[in-house]
């Protein structure tokens, strides 16, 4: 094969309209608008409308869009009964891929495909995930589940599950720039693996389904975990330096540092760890102090060996943010999912009902063969009762 | 973006020692075996043990590995109790898809990604599908869920926990066949999902429910579904030709007619379409008949109207078979699963553990942004309270 097609980095597959990136420069773009704007400015709520229908809402749609969320939070019964069957040892991620997979069965119109009726199964999703997520932890901690409300922000809302109490306004404020920050970048591999599941006309949920299992791989999603987890193994600010010159002497790499397409600072970057400061400080603990020593002991040990710039990603001070806020470790993963939902979704609709030519095909790629070749016609298969022992 | 890229079917994304297809002669290889010699000689065991590790098994290994397979066949107990929760009408593939996501709950040992812990989950996920298929198809019917017996080959004990009794040796064999048949199938959309959701590191579970999705699609393992409602309407021999001129006149497609890859009969078309004949003469039915009417008179359209060469792909009478033998319509799919699901784990094991160079990487593709532009800082967002409303 060619080796510029690996891991398709150099492949456009598709034509988008729902966000672009600017690697060079670091920028972020969502349906045209810069994510510093949006972040200083929008909701995680009206950032999912614009993903979702390509344009700002005017305040009657943004407070149509927010009711229907609003609407759709409850679950299922019988999705909460069997929540509580799993052991407690089941792995968020692993709950919400099979939760998501059992929603088609209360959705009464599953033979419906139009565009209508996925843009309804997108506002389902975007609505319930928190719900699935924070009922799966309370269960696993032996806590009593606490249902949805029909009020609070999206953010607000989930803090509230979670915890069975609401939070303050700024931990509101902070966790819903988390939101806006992680809900789209373009052809990641989840994304591109609802897209994929998509061009078979599979519908909605099992589509995302496959974006769940792509996310919580540890080269995607479940980056933000190791992040943490390498925070807690480093444990004082002090420590850090010799921890990172260490890891990369041995020739391992530095969770949360680095991308492959931005070659300067991720904007969600920089936001983050600004996030991760305010939180820190309020709670009074260390991760935020060891995150910023990590980023710059890897930056100078970069720069001194390889003579090579290195950034922060967005995983880098994620972890510590969430984990300021008391939240278990294992949801970082799923908190992406709550955020990113929304991108999916977008892109699932683009990649069916795409208007504009070139349509969106069946992905249904090439393979070199490299293996076992006895001509045309295959080896000489020998009966089992002629084959040797091995 | 450049079309020639479209669904990436002129992209060689990997290499691969699984499968080859020589599209232009109708040749599909198993590790260097030709598919013909498998239906002739081997069995779906030995097959699944050939795609997993790469060498036709000694005696002794058939042995083992078919043991592991009865050994993990039953269900634990809380999958199959969160089964009999769900509404009747749950679709089979979205069962599965869900249920797949449950099974590393009762992994013990999901930290492990070794390649012999893939091996492993492989095994188990092989002989546990078929289980899940047939608790679900009793369990809707308001049957007892029959467990599975540590007996009889994959494919009678599928057959008999679907009907509660067990089936004729011709009937077994017969459905070994098409077990053997759709085994593996290079890089098509279920298979390219499931490694690129394991491009990421996510698990063997994740990986394959993100499988099971792409295969639900109608474009994908969901037309043999297709095809059989387009038996039902066409109902009578006699009617096949003027429906599908009618259809092809309309500019529509006759389901089962035609492959991406092969540009003469698809070899499995034509075992599957001699097993079909068997099983419809066996049973007194119709719908083997109707389906070579179909063939006919696609194939005269074609070279009438079009002065094109047109061929059965494996759908087309794989529909007809599995009817006669009395599987519900809806099961189609997930049959194809119980068999796909050889070939999806010996690919997530590729994609992991690949040895030769170039290895896999995250799958990552590029996207050309299309949409809306107002230079490198984006459009100016405005505040909602200024917008206007629309």
């Amino acid at each position: 094969m060619d080796t510029r097609n690996i891991g398709l980095r150099n492949i456009a597959v598709a034509d988008t309209k729902i966000s672009s990136i600017d690697g060079e420069n670091g920028k972020l773009i969502y349906r045209g608008y810069e994510i510093l704007d949006l972040v200083n400015h929008s909701t995680f709520e009206e950032t999912a409308y614009l993903l979702l229908f390509g344009e700002l809402p005017s305040k009657q749609n943004l407070a149509d869009f927010s009711r229907r969320l609003k609407e759709s939070r409850i679950l299922p019964e019988p999705i909460v009964k069997n929540l509580t069957t799993r052991p407690k040892r089941a792995r968020p991620m692993d709950v919400l891929q099979s939760s998501i997979s059992e929603l088609p069965d209360y959705d009464s119109d599953m033979d419906d495909d139009h565009k209508e009726a996925n843009v309804r199964r997108a506002i389902l999703l975007i609505s319930k995930i928190p719900t699935i997520i924070a009922a799966w932890d309370r269960i696993r901690n032996g806590l009593q589940v606490v249902d949805p409300r029909e009020e609070g922000s999206h953010a607000s809302n989930f803090l509230y599950m979670l915890r069975g109490k609401d939070p303050n306004e700024e931990e509101s404020k902070v966790f819903d720039i988390c939101l806006i920050l992680h809900a789209e970048h373009s052809f990641n591999a989840s994304t591109f693996a609802a897209r994929e599941i998509a061009s078979t006309r599979a519908h909605m949920y099992a589509s995302i389904g496959g974006a769940v299992g792509a996310l919580s791989g540890e080269l995607h999603g479940g980056a933000n975990i190791q992040v943490m987890k390498m925070l807690l193994e480093i444990g004082e600010p002090n420590k850090a330096e010799w921890w990172v010159n260490d890891k990369l002497q041995q020739g391992g790499r530095v969770m949360g540092m680095g991308h492959a397409v931005y070659k300067t600072t991720d904007p969600r970057a920089g936001v983050l760890s600004r996030l991760s400061g305010i939180m820190s400080r309020e709670t009074g603990t260390k991760w935020f102090e060891i995150t910023e020593c990590v980023e710059r002991a890897t930056k100078k040990y970069m720069l001194d060996h390889h003579k090579q710039p290195i950034y922060p990603n967005v995983d880098l001070y994620s972890a510590s943010l969430y984990f300021s806020m008391g939240i278990p470790m294992d949801l970082n993963t799923p908190i992406f999912a709550i955020s990113r939902i929304s991108g999916w979704c977008a892109h699932v609709i683009e990649e069916k009902f795409a208007e504009a030519a070139p349509k969106p095909a069946l992905y249904r790629p090439q393979a070199s063969y490299v293996g076992r070749y006895c001509g045309p016609m295959g080896c000489e298969y020998i009966p089992i009762d002629s084959r040797p022992e091995s």
